[in-house]
């Protein structure tokens, strides 16, 4: 997965993700209205208005974007719907050439982690195999140690898929475990050895691992002081535009070779018609385009 | 939500909760079978072989456990049919009258914990109230900081709600991120801090807060160190049976009048018809029954 990923990041020249997070906000007046209308104030409704939105989407930047991540938290606010939602937004992605990075943050016991490894290395039942979640990588809490983590590597390693662990993640409160001292370094950074460590179990031929790591973009030192600490960990970065990070901020996230790095927008990009003078809420779809096309100029430097 | 669990704790005298965690290899062969032949080798047959496990599960232990907590992952295994098995189960659970804790250890950033805050905050679209996942309580992961809590908690204040944060989790290499030494303490015991310091703003009338604490049982003295730490934090303490743990070890989690802690057991219970001599498969909802009164008296000290 690492190296599919970063041979379409280098085709298209663009190391960037459109994370799809649609709010109820977010969706255009037309859909919203003809799904009330046809399926009533409910949340197949919404399931509805979610899978249109990110259908014309998905049309609209597969061929500049090469990749996706969905928060599974804005489909399962919307329960069993929500998730049929997320499920047909992955299908989707995939059928169009996209890599698929399921953002879930899962993490537990051993147990309960090979239960959920399921997202990325599919079950069978009574020998049938079952690819249910579509997804060609999920990100990882590591609150609970390798327990949690393990599971996940053998599909990995078999089934080409990825990871990437939480190490400093974007949001104001992060510090208050992540930068706790600890004997010299903060958390996070014992965190970034670890998964560097552990990555090493999952090498691609690309030089990194399969195994990432989640590093916030609004954390520009603490990122580029993990870059070097983490010579082989790939880096999805979140927190760029709507959160704060900008292109060239970023630079220090990449090595030398402009490599080992994609950042995600999500509302910058899919909510990009709300800023558009020009595009009206019904060209939702080529907002979004001309704002991963801007996205991929700002990252070029 | 704490007030009602520390009631009928204290009505059926058991401060115990069953874990709703089916595999497919505890399903017994009637009920795998019946399914099969009714829909194929299908998630939805294995949703429904769960469905029917859960329900005579639910059937034979709701007078005598106060609560249930199904673990998520166990039912994302088997994708959305999963998920809809996972609904089904807690929808019935709460009919029955019986506690429900999502043991969905949900973790993210502020904007994204809002959206997963629906599992007990429930939603409304267009004005129309929706409770989807049918949860009194849910598990969360602390690795990103209050943010993350936040969204939960005015759901905890105005709906009556209940949240475990993760401090210490019962598996082994819990301590690769919880146990590193943080200036004079570890890590977890500064989560401990942390969650008790959140928990004032959301008490219930029992002293305790509806904000309580994931402690496993397998560490005993941390376990006993964190009741006198955390005063008015309610644990929910796993690892009993299965992972290790036993009743008279736990003495220490529990308050001086016997409040402020419940234990889960999933295998030990749900499973208890493997181990059963007496009963066989067919009859595993009284197998479990036995199981859940067994451990209502190991828990009597």
């Amino acid at each position: 997965m690492i190296d599919r990923l970063m041979e379409k990041i280098e085709q298209m020249k663009n190391p960037s993700v459109v994370g799809l997070d649609p709010t109820y906000e977010m969706i255009p007046s037309k859909i919203k209205s003809e799904m009330l209308k046809r399926f009533g104030k409910t949340p197949k409704a919404v399931a509805e208005m979610i899978i249109a939105f990110n259908t014309e989407l998905i049309n609209c930047i597969h061929d500049v974007a090469p990749a996706v991540k969905p928060q599974i938290a804005m489909y399962e606010k919307y329960g069993l719907e929500g998730v049929r939602a997320y499920v047909a937004t992955t299908e989707y992605a995939k059928q169009k050439g996209m890599i698929v990075i399921g953002d879930i943050k899962r993490g537990d016991i051993a147990s309960t982690a090979e239960a959920y490894a399921a997202h990325i290395a599919g079950i069978t039942i009574e020998g049938e195999p079952f690819d249910l979640w579509h997804e060609d990588a999920v990100t990882l809490n590591p609150y609970l140690g390798f327990d949690g983590i393990e599971p996940f590597i053998k599909p990995c390693i078999q089934q080409d898929k990825g990871l990437f662990i939480l190490v400093k993640t974007s949001n104001p409160s992060s510090g208050q475990l992540q930068d706790i001292d600890a004997s010299g370094m903060t958390v996070y950074e014992r965190m970034a050895e670890l998964v560097d460590e552990w990555g090493k179990l999952a090498m691609g031929t690309s030089g990194y691992s399969k195994i990432g790591a989640v590093v916030g973009a609004t954390y520009k030192e603490q990122g580029e002081a993990l870059r070097q600490k983490m010579p082989h960990t790939f880096f999805l970065v979140p927190g760029y535009g709507a959160q704060g990070g900008k292109g060239s901020d970023l630079k220090g996230f990449f090595d030398r070779e402009g490599r080992g790095c994609i950042v995600n927008s999500s509302r910058g990009i899919i909510a990009a018609y709300k800023a558009n003078g020009k595009l009206g809420e019904d060209r939702f779809g080529e907002a979004a385009r001309e704002a991963a096309l801007k996205m991929r100029e700002d990252l070029r430097f």
